[in-house]
């Protein structure tokens, strides 16, 4: 193993992409994610990439529509807000195939809400904020190193499929510090997505002219595309879940689905409900989309209730109940607004819960 | 009952807004809602109220928010991606707790797409083009009569509860003539929100300055607003669930789920399965947000299967599936892309699907 | 002498910025310039520079602002449209005391009239498209050489000044092509403006920190800011003034008035006008502001006609005007819109008013 | 003659535009005009107008253009830097020959500068702040009540000639409250332009469709385009001269050129001038575009010689030095950056300067 460097989730995102060839990125700024703006100010133009930032954050994933349309490694980062500009954007990227990576530090809302770490877009991101049958892939890490890891996955993710990836993570992972093992500089990595001669508008000299576009006024062309989408869609669902399970091989009194930062609460607070005697599994969704339905159904009826445990007032809970499916209760616990749960207070929570 | 009149959807929308006392609309063109549009540029000067046409989509829904926070009532109109361009303000709507009405006129996406009727703004109407824990209530009509009806209704849904109201119609509904009875011109309607008078920013005189703000900087305080917001949405599932059952006093071999154009096309269809001997059942949710689960719910027991009828690739699926919890299977059937499934085909989709 | 190359004028000029040690061009595309635009997105590259589309003229005009402020040698290039957009930020530019280089390949007006050449923006440059008082060096050239020597010289004039430099070229010049000699790459140059140790915002660290401003609420702060500005009006006038005399040591029948590609042509109707025996002498301003007044003055008694030639309706000519002071007839030649007269027609111009 | 109100300068102008008819105001915030919007947002309303805020300067002024085009006498207000903004659309306006109006309540520059009163937006007025050959009628008003008359004018000269009317004033008079006598309200006013079915886009029914442009791209179009334009501007400069002499039928020791505030301290600077037994007279040009060149010129060798007394840095000046042409020396007295010169200080600067 290589050498661990102690970084800044926020600057050790912005590292990774720039180790797996990413040398375009485009940005406006907002807390808490600027120090990833910050750090790639100074850090492509070292590399011989580009670091722009944009008049707003539509303008900024059309850049993006751009550069990926013309075959070119790029990626962004915003938070809540921020993203919720890009909404129109995000669709129009999904329709096209391009295949760009977002990363949203999500703060807390909604409308300007505070700085805070949260994990309320967890709707916008897997159900889509823009319009139209689309998805993009959603990663959430729960570490600087995983996080690292999944940057680097993302452009792998995002070109093997010609899809949209977005990183969800808060706050909380992105400021945090701690050592972090990155990627080798790769000498084969290259700034073009692999694979774009055959389809990216490079210039067509003696080739046929390609073509990149979401329009499509001809119904039956229409229904093609979406046709063509939704396959895709359900090969994803297929090859790129995602998932954790801690302590999961016993019957449970509490199975606990819970993502990112609020996973690593979960397991602080296991020890504790451990030690008080309760057997306590943790399910851990690392892909948002394809969320793990199979796998959390396959647990299900080992568990006497199964909690949602969010910094949010109860979003992932829709998909944790199509996965539990009956099979056993569905319960809640999570805040939003600003406040991370502490250890104490989920052990007290959950404790409560399994009470009922 | 008053007379009738023959009127466009998209037109009869208008007038029933200004009936109900509406006098602030204010828009940013798009096909194939605009006539909504042409309609009250030429209609509000005539009873005094405010026509504007604003720079683009994200000013326009800010605009919304600054008349709402003035106390007047006001709605805008858009199609697909001008929806998704006012994603923000969304957020920010529904954080301020404003009661403004959002109309939809569904085209098909994702991306550009086209100019014909769709349902696969389902997700982004329902779980939240925006960022953070809110939700808008989303009312669902399938007929000209109804899209008046629910405009007046939404108007008041929204001030009871201080919260937005997104009317999701496609262009089909919108662009039909049917005969339709509007509200009466009521003398007692005002331009203003009831009760506003105790909240918003009409300038204080005497009394203590009001605040219509979203940000909260202090995380407890950010926590309380969100806690509030939940309560509120929890009273609003309890009260403005809004539905429609069509023959589902039997025991089912199918029980349709569909909305809006598409669940016309269903009554359509049903005759013929009926004739073809199948007992077949319609569940028409008309709030989709709030979903009429529990209803749903204790429908599912008595179908052999419950199938999910949509103009769009398997959105409403998943709250269907969450309704049944695995009482019944859950199928799909549905088109998006600009082609409206067309009786035959419905009949034809349903036949095969019964006989699996 | 060095070697020629043989080039576009408007891409000569974007090299000639190049080897001075220009590494800053930011722009928004505009015919006929955008082969200035198009060169540098190329070689800003190459050379480590920075090549940038904004999203509007205005906006480049204030990246021009916020990279001149922090020290940075920088400029954009566009055509009259375009220059009209950048009114406001022209007088900040002025009033901040910010060395800057424009350059505006005029194209024929008003409105937007064309994309052939013209000399309309007269007015515009010298007398100034923004509010309050403040004046560009406005610097003419009349050949690809010229416009490449001025080039170079417009950023040291600047620099000299702490002044914006306008240089003021047409469409015939931007795409001519002519063997020019480019200057030396030097060594020496610097991406930063010279001395902007002095006064740029870059980082005050331990000093007293620099503010790049142009409020002064306080009027006897405004005032004394205006005085120093007109005494550096005044230095520049007694400093900068730049011109080209032909066939004056003689007493004239006629003295032509004329600048760039205008002047030109003067030059080779000249030769018809002297062998039909006229006696014509050619004044040709290279400095448009400060204007060679004294110079000229000092021509007209020894011309008993001075005409104003341009590819304009009559706007130098009130500079030649003042200059002339009543010494002799001031006449004018000249036509825009988008036609640039022939030397035939310039020669037959000018026989016919030498004949009155 | 009818009763006088005491009104504001600005407030005064908003009600003489509304009793000549105008029912159309756009505009952008700033001071120090922001009386006239505040004032109209409430007036436009009452007489069945329309007010409205545009997002931009540029907005407003692209808002005008479609107004105007379509027929409707409209106007807009700003100040300095909101003028520089609208440079652009000036030249498209002069060259769509639309006659609308705009306001410009001068405060002092260059750059943001300050609220206070000035002229030094005199060279943008008159020699064109946008691109091509192109002029506004510019007029100065020096008291509350010419404010309105030329208000009021404005509109006539505008539709008269087909051309763009700039009225210069400054926040001295714009704030100024004084006894006004406004124009009668006359039903014979209209809120549409006078003769504009013969060329506004209406809709074109029967009729054959108008135009109105800006672009020629053929050249002989668009030289044909500025021919006409030129003999407007010399019809114009014929008709529309207008300026005041005070004390010119004597022979001069000094005679001033002044106009607006800085003419209203000049007469009272005069009498203590002429206590001292200088002979003084006063020309103040109330077009400042056309300039009084003829008048002023016939004035000349009356005068020891001439001052042009000016609230900037000398602007003026170049078109009194134009028209004097050498007959006597002119000189230089004024002030610029908010301090408007007191009588005082005009009195001790032109006793020194007629001791020269």
């Amino acid at each position: 193993m290589g050498n661990k460097l102690l970084m800044k989730g926020n600057e050790a995102m912005g590292e990774a992409a720039i180790r797996i060839g990413c040398r375009a990125y485009f940005c406006y700024p907002i807390t808490p994610q600027s120090e990833i703006a910050e750090y790639l100010s100074k850090r492509m133009p070292e590399v011989g990439g580009v670091f722009l930032q944009g008049e707003a954050e539509n303008a900024v994933a059309y850049m993006l529509f751009g550069a990926a349309a013309a075959g070119v490694r790029v990626f962004t980062s915003s938070s809540s807000p921020g993203i919720s500009l890009m909404a129109e954007a995000m669709s129009y990227l999904a329709a096209a195939e391009l295949p760009v990576v977002i990363v949203n530090v999500m703060r807390n809302g909604p409308g300007l809400g505070g700085i805070l770490p949260a994990q309320s877009d967890y709707f916008q991101a897997t159900k889509g904020a823009g319009h139209g049958d689309y998805h993009f892939i959603v990663l959430a890490p729960s570490s600087v190193q995983e996080s690292v890891d999944l940057m680097a996955e993302a452009f792998h993710v995002a070109e093997r499929h010609r899809n949209p990836v977005l990183i969800a993570v808060d706050g909380m992972i992105g400021q945090m510090m701690e050592p972090v093992e990155l990627p080798p500089e790769d000498a084969e990595t290259s700034r073009f997505i692999p694979g774009h001669e055959d389809w990216a508008t490079t210039g067509c000299g003696q080739r046929k002219p390609h073509l990149v576009k979401t329009l499509f006024l001809n119904p039956a062309e229409g229904m093609l595309h979406n046709e063509k989408l939704a396959a895709k869609y359900q090969r994803i669902c297929r090859s790129e879940v995602r998932y954790e399970e801690v302590d999961t091989d016993q019957d449970m009194d509490v199975l606990l689905v819970s993502f990112g930062t609020m996973a690593r609460i979960c397991r602080t607070a296991m020890e504790e409900l451990t030690r008080r005697g309760l057997k306590v599994g943790l399910f851990r969704p690392i892909s948002l989309y394809p969320f793990p339905l199979h796998p959390l159904r396959a647990l299900a009826p080992r568990a006497r209730q199964v909690v949602s445990v969010e910094m949010s007032m109860g979003q992932m809970i829709e998909d944790v109940e199509r996965a539990v499916l009956g099979q056993s209760p569905v319960r809640f616990f999570g805040k939003a607004g600003g406040i991370v749960p502490s250890p104490e207070e989920v052990i007290e929570g959950i404790w409560a819960l399994s009470k009922e």
